[in-house]
């Protein structure tokens, strides 16, 4: 049987009452008795109940973190910068895997509402309706993290996606390329896939190059993908001696794959990225890319939830910075 | 107000106790009660105390998962395994990052207890008296991943990291190679330091080649620390053919230093790494290595959490087997 709040009270020889305004650092009692209450809670073993603590100053201090694929590198960087600022600020973070096709999100966000979580940190996935329904019940501040939504009250933090591919190519093409082939993520996925590939199509035509179907290819942002579309483009478009891929790990599956097909990069084709991994900077040779801010990003998206956990305000959502992280992968060829 | 368990036996006109065998599939009623308990339940959003039904069934179905460092590509690929086999068996996964220096992991351990999870898998950290005082008190099943204890009721799953680095060095040694370094992790670390060195030691003296301290370097595990070695050797023993490393970061940024420094791998340097991630396949060339089977020793330790979860019995501690993958960046010199 776990001692109650009335059993320290007893043993201790004050107050319920009491022993709750130590428990929650309420003033009112002398040193003396705080030091009393606190030997008797250890003495004890008394464990205060998370959620009858949650019921009296209304939080559990958990912030629930919704990633459809933990395991990414992607999602590791984002979740260092959420961790360092909540940790600072005296919240914990829990942490749910989706699954790639958000087969488990409405379970998790069950989860997270049994848990009790302050707020929810919602990542990288398409916020449907029957999700934002659920949030909405569940009445807790939402932060929407390289994802976007037209629901309301529920703010983003990202880069401009478009703006991103469109420095991406415009800066091979100042490299002297022209026939730039496109390795797009999952096609159709309006966050991270059409604005990158509307980017890619606008800054050929800004150059006056007419965008080609033929150089665009799909993967699903994952390294082997990376390759297969890298082997079509060896194989149906050999002319093309650039190759802009919509993520780091899609890069470095076709830089493996050149090199297995004997070409050397960049002498015989250049490749850019597009996330700043630090595998971009761990493969040989090192990626050049497209940074996305992560670990600030994770951050930033912390204490705006934060902030509406604490002001009930709803925040402004923000597009971070993006910039051009020149290594070794893109030669000039004016 | 969130409605209660009474509202909905009220507006379904049924006892509490029908709509409580209900939710919990406990039989006893017809199926157009359970219609009507079911379409009460959804029009009110009735949403049933997690707690509260963790007290009538026993558990809340959910995991605790515990890692230094999520992050890292190492905790990725346990986590998948966690992931697949836990949710094929109804329960949910809540991961926690302790940090490297294990300094959250008091304060995790009490979050899991306060969301009252049913088991914990505690990976990669040493079991600190402190830690394991609080897990006896919280009474839940605990299974320990890549680590071991001498406290009792704490199996793990591990690979054996003295025969793993032996058996590396041994490879290696077959390949001709006697002037061998080795970047060992984190000095002093008991589970993934020490064995691992004394693993290398024997594996040099069952071949008469005498233990030299000048060729062991340590690192922390990570990349950048392998390539601080990795210029060590080239300073202090450039006589050296061949490196191990003890772990694939490691490995992978001793690869990047030799690289930047003008070396071939393996024509002028062999490296060797430990673990098997993912990344060991993706640089450039391809890591020769010692697997660990992460992806099963994580779902080999969900099977064994939720036989002790479900069974009350303490489950076996268990040694997973290991294997040398070979790549390309051992060379044969014999």
């Amino acid at each position: 049987m776990n001692p109650t709040i009335k059993d320290v009270a007893q043993k201790a020889n004050v107050s319920i009452a009491t022993v709750s305004r130590v428990l929650h650092n309420l003033g009112g009692y002398s040193d003396k008795t705080k030091q009393k209450v606190d030997r008797t809670i250890k003495e004890l073993k008394y464990q205060p109940n998370a959620i009858a603590r949650g019921l009296i100053n209304k939080r559990t201090q958990t912030i629930g973190v919704l990633f459809p694929d933990v395991s990414s590198a992607f999602s590791s960087e984002l979740l260092h910068g959420i961790d360092e600022f909540v940790h600072n600020h005296n919240y914990s973070v829990v942490v749910c895997n989706t699954d790639q096709d958000g087969k488990r999100t409405l379970k998790y966000l069950q989860l997270l509402r049994e848990k009790q979580v302050d707020g929810i940190l919602f990542s990288s996935e398409v916020l449907k309706k029957e999700y934002y329904d659920l949030l909405e019940d569940m009445r807790v501040p939402v932060v929407l993290i390289s994802s976007q939504t037209d629901f309301p009250n529920m703010p983003y933090v990202k880069i401009d996606d478009f703006q991103a591919a469109y420095d991406a190519v415009d800066y091979m093409v100042t490299k002297g390329h022209r026939r730039i082939a496109m390795i797009s993520g999952t096609k159709g996925d309006p966050i991270a896939g059409t604005p990158r590939i509307e980017g890619y199509r606008k800054a050929l035509e800004a150059h006056g190059i007419a965008f080609n179907s033929r150089y665009l290819f799909y993967g699903d942002f994952m390294y082997e993908s990376g390759g297969r579309a890298m082997k079509s483009i060896l194989q149906k478009a050999p002319e093309v001696t650039a190759v802009f891929a919509a993520s780091d790990e899609m890069a470095i599956g076709a830089l493996s794959t050149a090199t297995q097909h004997g070409l050397n990069v960049p002498e015989d084709i250049s490749i850019m990225g597009y996330d700043d991994l630090r595998l971009a900077r761990m493969v040989n040779p090192p990626l050049t890319t497209v940074r996305q801010p992560l670990h600030d990003i994770g951050m930033i998206a912390s204490g705006k939830l934060i902030d509406m956990i604490e002001s009930g305000e709803i925040a402004q959502s923000q597009i971070c910075a993006h910039s051009i992280v020149e290594r070794q992968t893109v030669r000039n060829i004016t």
